[in-house]
């Protein structure tokens, strides 16, 4: 363990993800400030991974903490082109997809309980319930989380794809997924195109989302303003369309239609044999 | 980046995580061998934590990835010992809360875009449906997980607790949580107490949970036998109770009661101002 008091370059992340923002006080090693480097990369090279980096991946993924160990999750490793571009088609057609060398699938899968009961003559009730979809999504995330901490640490890039969600159905039909299975976020791997670097992404100040023993949320409407010119300065940086993320979030989830087809997921998971309950 | 053939000690982390099945060809460093040795800590030392712990895993949990920067997360940090005593109560009474120096309350928390529209005139009807829940849920889990992984590298040991879902409305008026606001899990946080060292778990066999281009469990019954010997073959070597995860599963998720409560966590989360629809 090397604690640090917080040097140049952990100020300049922490500057980067804060702005004027920044907490006071942290304490940094090279882990640190891996997390704290985090981009979600778009741009990637057509370079293959080196042998072993699925494998790399899905280790640490499993190692990531499980709810009672029920490990509800799987994970779809496409490498394909021809997949990939279809899976692009229907995930908002976000051509990354097709160009990045690897694309994994995560899955809530409650299909493999499901099995195991069957192979011993029991239908398991509990698998039917809202709960064991919320264990299964968390599950999911975490091993997910850990894959892209291990990506990174071995100089890829990554991007979550939550329009994997736009349509289960076909992308349960493309991946051949059973019952009480859906993919429910994707997540593009490669190199960084070292041409169109990623840049660390602003977000709202500590004091709007660190509660300290009961949620106050007396300093959010101040720190939320702060961010929107956070986020300004920022996307005029990179010379993107002027963000500003109270506009952003009323357009994303502001009427049932911004939500572009996922109003219908409780019913297309439905579908799908989660029972949801 | 250093890339490294698995040394002695990743292939003791590998045959740990996974008994004889483990992966042939990883590539490791730092970080990896890190995530491979991650063990749910339940026993800690009283020892506070150093100044800026918190700060430090909060700005690590909002470097992970957040869906189109919804932040639709939040965290209440627990410290007091009164309130972490009743926390563990209402968790299932795992006493390790109440004895770990703090104890975080991760939220699923959609009541920040409400309040963000409201403060514009607007309601946001997206938030209704439980394609905003599942936002928030993965987006704190990505978080949560980021600030494991800090801990961990910081020399501190920490364990989730699904349990904080066993009674959502006492946790919600615990926390003072607002509408549209739910604690989804908890994260027990302090130094390992190294009397009570805790263990590396195994974990299924890849071939379980590794899929290559399409699902295919054809691979999964052997592997799920092999992983019950390998569980077997832990318990014992921790003088614990005989564990085989096919029983342990049939137990966890047989039956509704099994759930202990959790059954009705949807018309709870409907309760709490969450629409699910």
């Amino acid at each position: 363990m090397t604690l640090k008091a917080p040097d140049v370059m952990s100020l300049s992340l922490l500057r980067a993800r804060y702005g004027h923002d920044a907490p006071g006080e942290i304490i940094v090693n090279d882990v640190v400030r891996g997390l704290l480097s985090h981009r979600s990369v778009r741009h990637f090279l057509s370079d293959p991974l080196p042998e072993g980096t699925i494998e790399t991946l899905v280790a640490a993924a499993q190692s990531a903490a499980t709810s009672s160990n029920m490990q509800a999750w799987s994970v779809v490793a496409v490498e394909t082109s021809e997949r990939r571009a279809r899976l692009a088609q229907l995930a908002a057609q976000q051509g990354f997809i097709a160009r990045a060398p690897l694309f994994l699938c995560w899955l809530a899968d409650l299909s493999r309980l499901e099995r195991v009961g069957l192979s011993n003559g029991r239908q398991l009730e509990g698998i039917a319930y809202l709960e064991a979809f919320i264990v299964a999504l968390v599950d999911a995330a975490l091993a997910a989380q850990n894959a892209v901490v291990a990506a990174e640490s071995l100089g890829l890039g990554a991007v979550y794809v939550g329009a994997l969600r736009n349509e289960p159905a076909a992308v349960a039909a493309e991946l051949g997924l059973p019952s009480n299975c859906a993919a429910v976020f994707g997540l593009a791997v490669g190199y960084p195109d070292p041409s169109r670097p990623a840049e660390v992404k602003p977000r709202l100040p500590q004091a709007a989302v660190l509660h300290r023993e009961r949620y106050d949320h007396a300093s959010e409407g101040p720190a939320v303003a702060r961010y929107d010119e956070t986020l300004g300065d920022f996307s005029r940086s990179q010379r993107m369309a002027d963000e500003n993320w109270t506009g952003r979030m009323l357009d994303r989830v502001g009427t049932r239609a911004s939500l572009r087809g996922r109003d219908r997921l409780r019913e297309i998971l439905n579908a799908l044999g989660f029972g949801l309950r």
